[in-house]
């Protein structure tokens, strides 16, 4: 509580958020200006076996550093944002024993970190922040209608809706990742069947490679131990014919849970994040193409599908942008 | 225009509204109040193969016929709101050739109304209508986040998302039937293949009930020329085991679907209506339970899933809804 009490002048004239990104390996922190410029990037291990109050007490450590590197004090701060892994509330701040916080429980992040760094905090779901992210500083500005996928270890996402950012009824909606796609098809982490996330995932990828090598079939990541999406993608390129048919179904699936969104949302733009989507026109443009065949009339003739800007950033400049948000709009 | 010109006085205190209700089979209208109450309901055939100019001049007499029936003059209406099968754009009141009026072409049906009638006329998709009828007079009454769901030839649906109706970036989002369910399924109407619509139509039942019976499936429907999703229902109920499993392949899908919903937007509530739903328990039921399991936590324990109120009515009081929503809210 130092800082604050030291402080007594007028807020800087620049508005400040430190965005703070609370992830099952690591904990990120960085001071981000109003116009989505990052000041101070730190990174350092979760140790999420800890328990919340040790990470906490360290994500506070992380903060605190991270503001005074960019040479401010917790007082020139608007606010806080903190971008976790669900579920949560994001109105009352609480994490709700996340799967990727092991034995967590209930933790009141936001009251906590509040409480220790005398600012006011926002936590959000981090495919949410990240969504906001693109909207206000990367691939989706100025937009007013769009979707965000992160499609790496798992499908997150998020939308805006007419300019505003959607959280569903609690603020853990937008959960397109556990929409169905395949009636009893692979079991999902969430605990139902077929869902996107279980067949697009990185992680469902390379398990699917696998599982065609063990019923026999053959390919070049026969020779590895451990598969991962990138192999899958690297294999595809040089023509290894397994390789692509799994891709080629990934890219169908995933094409046609876009178009089932699109009918839904008719949003002007789809921005596509994570390391599945990094591999660029290998993903976007087979995904961009049958998305928009498969859509309704008008529906699917005006939306783009764009790659995500933001990079190994995104989680703090997205945790930062929800915090402005927060701010500007007052919800 | 001959209304118009004897009314001088204020508008009386209650506000009305007329609803309209353009099918490809009936045309309906009926007075409605600020308090959902209808007046002089009058249904009359659409004869949509006369062409729009014919249709649209029926239209207005039937909506001349019922304000005076309701002992009203055409000044003392608030608002015209007609609800029409899409596509169309409900900004601009413009039709764009719908399937269900055929060889309709584009046609500024707000602006024709409105110049025939003297009367401010917003048009609405029909399913969304539906939906703004439940939520401001049905059974989503005082609920923030709502879905709702009319399953009868197609699978028609809308939202209304915190407190506002969601019309996707066009005014034809919402679209929730046409997202994909089986992969390389049946043929949608859509033109896309496995839309929940394909699986979950009253239509889609009797097809899927046709088709096991063709593949030498016993069958007490069999028997006849003509099968309905109704006459499934009642096979179902009185025993028969075709006609049960085509229904339980209908709920388990239904409620597959719903729960990817659920986890999409977190509604409070989702209402069910339409001639499927209409059976009661014997969907409703299965559909509840069912989605609830399925959809994750918490959004799923929060939801609940009721059946639509309004009945033959729907559509008149759904557009006078949305004419009411879009006069409060400004939109």
């Amino acid at each position: 509580m130092s800082d604050r009490q030291n402080s007594t002048e007028v807020p800087a004239a620049d508005d400040f958020v430190l965005g703070l990104d609370v992830g099952g390996t690591k904990l990120a922190a960085g001071v981000v200006s109003a116009d989505g410029r990052v000041q101070a990037f730190t990174v350092t291990p979760t140790g999420a076996g800890d328990g919340p109050e040790q990470v906490i007490a360290r994500l506070c450590r992380l903060a605190r550093d991270t503001v005074s590197s960019a040479g401010l004090r917790l007082a020139d701060l608007t606010a806080v944002g903190i971008c976790c892994c669900g579920p949560l509330d994001s109105r009352s701040g609480v994490v709700h024993d996340p799967p990727n916080l092991l034995g967590w429980g209930d933790v009141p992040l936001a009251d906590l970190v509040a409480a220790e760094l005398g600012v006011r905090v926002w936590v959000e779901n981090d495919a949410t922040a990240a969504t906001v992210g693109e909207w206000r500083f990367g691939a989706g500005r100025g937009i007013r209608d769009l979707l965000y996928f992160t499609v790496s270890t798992g499908v997150g996402s998020g939308a805006v809706i007419d300019g505003r950012v959607f959280r569903g009824g609690r603020g853990n909606g937008g959960e397109l990742g556990h929409t169905l796609m395949v009636a009893d098809g692979r079991l999902c982490g969430c605990g139902a069947r077929g869902c996107l996330e279980a067949y697009a995932s990185g992680t469902a990828i390379a398990a699917r490679a696998r599982e065609r090598i063990d019923d026999g079939g053959h390919s070049t990541l026969a020779a590895l131990t451990d598969i991962n999406a990138a192999d899958v993608a690297r294999a595809a390129r040089a023509g290894d014919a397994l390789a692509h048919a799994v891709w080629r179904e990934t890219t169908d699936l995933f094409a046609a849970a876009l178009a089932g969104f699109i009918n839904v949302f008719e949003p002007q733009l789809i921005v596509l994040g994570g390391g599945v989507a990094r591999t660029g026109d290998q993903f976007l443009v087979p995904v961009r193409e049958r998305a928009r065949v498969l859509a309704m009339r008008p529906a699917g003739e005006i939306v783009e599908v764009r790659q995500a800007q933001l990079a190994e950033k995104a989680g703090v400049v997205g945790a930062a942008a929800a915090a402005f948000d927060r701010v500007t709009t007052g919800e």
